[in-house]
């Protein structure tokens, strides 16, 4: 399905439903009628939905195959337009992991993550307004894989990153021939908005207060939502790591538009799961407030210690009845075990999704679906350590082995 | 399609195809009855083809999503019984990167190399042996994957490795609970078979003097051919990078199969990718001889930087009218960079398909399909970087902006 096949219509403010704005350009700093500095509201992207074909969700994928015309392409209908050339995202496999749970893969995107699926999304905005680059604060995952959608699409990128990169990140923020520029944090935003300026450059990065982050963005994380829904239908909870809330919000608003199109029957809860250390969205839901700002103690789960939330996320945990929780690090560590023992090797963070259903172990009817975002390359730790060689004698072996508990055949 | 689909009857010598041996057990040194001192020939998996459904190829897989029965599962007619469990391997997507080429991208699998259609063989035939356990000698890609299956078929795994792993490489390969010994390189494989006689565990490694490895794990590379097929259909020729020749001869075989069920009309060429700095595989050939031993000099294509090869490779490359390439580091980067600027990040290994292509520039008629094997994370410079921290000024970003290329709107 050609990008043309998008049926996007309009950008809609969170903030009220009732605003709208063109689909063209894409809005950098969310709902401008609704926003102050007390609250940033971020848009979404309004569909066509009398136009959704009724084969939308049951058909088999046949004519997208990835060499063919590919990836997120078989949901084109309701994505903003795909202008940026795919690598193949989305399409990941969910793994049963007995006691009807299931694990979703985003390890298997082309960069190892989920952003894979909001990148295309926000390489297809700024292809979309002519923009000979994009310039990404982000020190991990999405500033890679907006390096690499960028590269593919042949723009130009700059990624303002810490200088305190875990050295196996350091290598894979710079493989795809961006501008890696490491700086204190608090320079980030103020360079983005220079460079925005200076060059035309259109960010893909977070310009607002609270969240807002890319208007087309989080349209990609639906598919997740999609592709559960098609492999074995509609779960009875899906558990989400969350940072700033989008891939919780994605997914929210894939079930959700499911559900409206009548193909499916019912919204399942979402759980996001955030680190104890900080949680700004757990915090909002308790103060029944949009918006958090809170401090953000030690936590190795780098990917999503955010001191602030999205609205996106509130919205999310509200329309689908779900909730906010809380995981420490060695919940998340011990939910990371749980994962390596299964054969799948995830980034701590991306093991929050596994520790939230184990620490809150609602009651929940049907499989239950925990979304891992990255891979254990990505984890904070990796590159860090060496092995010290063993004495090769078969004594010591045999000695290594019986301590490790393996015994005489 | 349950494990008991498989339609393998037998082990046949590649030494010499009139010779066969029972399915099970799986032979673990190749072929006794031809093997020398001199020359080891491994054994194939042999099937009855006249039991393969008409559309083992055109079907559309529905019935095979990844939660519902998985992976490699769509192909288990032809094999070997899968009774280890899926982590979802294989279906990975190809690439057009422009010019007729499409990158078949393995770094898409569980543990994100091409790894994890062998071993789930492997372990495959270590459960249908009833083994406690396996024991793999590898310092890379090979033995975290078949750590990885173990873990997930609740096998335990002993991983005899090298004490200069590179830093990503150590994590990984200590992150599926396998007992991780680094020794000297000497050591790997007497250790191995002191393993296996001790504690019963099946080795998944090669035990013999030229290269003849598992006998069912080269059959799940055979899937790399039947996605191609089904997708685009018979390519041009295929590039794959080469070091035991273990998934150059699964590609051909899979291939040669859908000629002979009459699914396709023709096998490609299949050009083998080597190390220049060693390269025996081109050795053999070059010399007309089932097996060379060579030096291997510097290179940092650790993955596929062996000092012997399979007789695999010669077969294959016969059968399909193809030939041996050989790379050097220098072409494995620009091969490297080449697929990064496409926003595809491969280990300097896997990059050796593309860097045969371009290095030979064959006359092919129709797309070319290169195999790129693995991620970034696993090549072996990463985890050795950290970056400066830049000047956050305005004027010094400016500068480096410029100075990499980028002008004012």
């Amino acid at each position: 399905m050609p990008a043309s096949a998008s049926l996007a219509i309009a950008q809609r403010s969170l903030g009220d439903p009732d605003i709208r704005y063109p689909l063209w350009p894409p809005l950098l700093k969310g709902c401008p009628r609704t926003s102050s500095d007390a609250m940033s509201y971020p848009v979404e992207v309004e569909y066509d939905h009398t136009r959704v074909p009724a084969d939308f969700l049951s058909g088999t994928g046949a004519g997208f195959g990835f060499g063919t015309g590919a990836g997120l392409d078989r949901w084109s209908a309701l994505l903003p337009p795909l202008l940026a050339p795919t690598l193949g995202e989305g399409g990941t496999p969910l793994i049963d992991i007995g006691g009807g749970v299931f694990i979703k893969d985003e390890s298997r995107n082309p960069t190892w993550s989920h952003k894979d699926r909001l990148n295309r999304c926000t390489v297809s905005a700024a292809l979309g307004v002519d923009a000979p680059g994009i310039v990404v604060a982000s020190s991990g995952n999405h500033g890679a894989s907006a390096a690499a959608y960028a590269a593919r699409a042949g723009l130009r990128c700059v990624v303002l990153g810490s200088a305190e990169l875990p050295p196996a990140v350091a290598s894979f923020l710079t493989a795809y021939g961006a501008v890696v520029l490491p700086v204190p944090v608090e320079h980030r935003w103020p360079l983005t908005e220079r460079i925005v300026d200076h060059f035309g450059f259109f960010p893909v990065s977070n310009l607002t207060p609270f969240h807002t982050g890319s208007s087309f963005g989080p349209e990609g994380y639906k598919t997740v939502a999609y592709e559960i829904a098609a492999e074995v239908g509609v779960p009875g909870a899906v558990f989400v790591p969350t940072g700033y809330g989008e891939l919780l919000f994605g997914i929210g608003k894939g079930f959700a538009e499911l559900r409206q199109l009548g193909l499916t029957d019912r919204v399942p809860p979402l759980y996001s799961c955030e680190p104890a250390a900080g949680g700004p969205l757990a915090t909002a839901v308790r103060r029944k407030v949009p918006g958090a700002q809170v401090p953000v103690g030690a936590t190795d789960a780098y990917g999503i210690d955010c001191p602030v939330n999205s609205y996106r996320g509130v919205l999310a945990l509200e329309r689908s009845g779900g909730r906010p929780l809380l995981v420490d690090d060695a919940q998340l560590r011990a939910a990371q075990e749980e994962l390596a023992a299964q054969g799948l090797w995830s980034e701590l963070s991306a093991a929050a999704g596994l520790a939230g259903l184990r620490s809150a172990a609602p009651e929940v009817e049907g499989p239950v679906v925990c979304v891992t975002t990255s891979s254990g390359f990505q984890d904070i730790g990796v590159g860090a350590r060496t092995l010290a060689p063993v004495d090769p004698s078969w004594e010591s072996v045999l000695d290594r082995l019986t301590a490790a508990g393996i015994g005489p055949a």
